[in-house]
């Protein structure tokens, strides 16, 4: 392969985050897209590259990565950018948040986009209610985590967990409020200034067209319409 | 606080990943019990330190970690072992199956555990169902990976997925086998092995007490038996 980093995309999937960190550390990628539309992430190519057929991987010249949040990690270790160095007293909150976001907060939305994924059919309305009480406790924590004056979470310059975090209150906004929408970032106050603090900076210019996002796609997020591809 | 890290316990809950990568770190600790009985977790005292009511949190010089994943990252960083070292070919594999662990086999355990936190009476049944699926796709990946020569999961040295996933596996057997039962470790070979490995390790039989473990708490887990405490 290429030295050059290879993203496997979707618009608006978990891959933005990924695009987004690349282009803060202003290093070269290529990005592949997944046809979702023919549900390529789960067809025998790329469960070579990712056998759990989640968007989005990342080919390196260490080998391939998958799962948002060992990438981000990963890349800041290997860029020493977008997170707090080792051994400094923030490094302990960067690495609990993150963790959460990843396996709480993030898996409470995919349920709620997916609820056939861990439910059968008939009981797919309990579970989205079910998930709708776990992220908007999510919700509290983070914000409140998001007010402590952290250097990586809503702080003067942004860590992967900002971009995490923003993308998916983006998802919670546009895809958990249905026909009685119970979400509005404006309840959150942190976690609006986060988000509106990202989107003045270039990285997401830079991604707005391939993802087919519209202006001040965390704050007032809007259907997407991207060149090619589909978000699910 | 002191220098000495303590650790936020319950027995047989996750803490007992971090006490055994402790262990086998052979660094000084001191362990606090929560008493699960009286719902300490949830209760003011411990969400100053965990404001998600999970179990386990650990009391550094650095500040409170929580996440199990979280706690075991940082653990590699400041004490430079089990895990892969940062920049070498490894490290991708590491980072990115210790969070397929963390996001996703380890969630699907514990929604079957409290499915109550997921959903409404009457539909419990039907989501663990869901989630003994998706345990089983989660079975397959990790019994592949297992076989296939990493240092860091199923090698000659333990690292912390080790730990984390032979736990993982006590809980998948002892928890959710049910009147119907659907999981046998030996039906998959290099987890068999990994979890065989790591019995004969000093830090389980230093663990074992505390804990309420029997003789191969991963290969042949049974209730526990510990002094003080309960795992619910």
């Amino acid at each position: 392969m290429s030295d050059m980093y290879r993203l496997h995309y979707a618009p608006d999937n978990a891959s933005v985050i990924i695009r987004l960190a690349l282009l803060e550390l202003d290093v070269p990628f290529e990005d592949v897209l997944l046809d979702r539309s023919k549900g390529e992430q789960s067809l025998p190519p790329y469960l070579e590259i990712n056998p759990a057929g989640l968007i989005p991987a990342l080919e390196t010249d260490q080998g391939i990565l998958f799962e948002t949040g060992a990438i981000l990690l990963w890349l800041t270790e290997r860029h020493g950018a977008l997170a707090p160095s080792m051994n400094s007293a923030e490094r302990t909150g960067f690495l609990k948040w993150l963790f959460y976001v990843a396996n709480t907060f993030h898996p409470n939305l995919r349920i709620h986009f997916y609820p056939g994924k861990y439910i059968a059919e008939g009981h797919e309305t309990a579970l989205r209610d079910g998930c709708r009480t776990n992220l908007t406790q999510s919700l509290k924590l983070l914000n409140e985590a998001a007010g402590q004056g952290h250097i990586w979470l809503n702080g003067q310059d942004p860590s992967v967990v900002d971009f995490y975090l923003a993308a998916c209150l983006r998802w919670v906004a546009l895809y958990t409020n249905g026909g009685t929408p119970w979400f509005s970032l404006s309840d959150w106050p942190n976690l609006y200034e986060l988000c509106a603090k990202l989107e003045k900076r270039n990285s997401i210019q830079k991604a707005s067209w391939i993802e087919g996002y519209s202006e001040n796609p965390f704050t007032d997020p809007k259907p997407i319409t991207p060149p090619v591809g589909t978000a699910t």
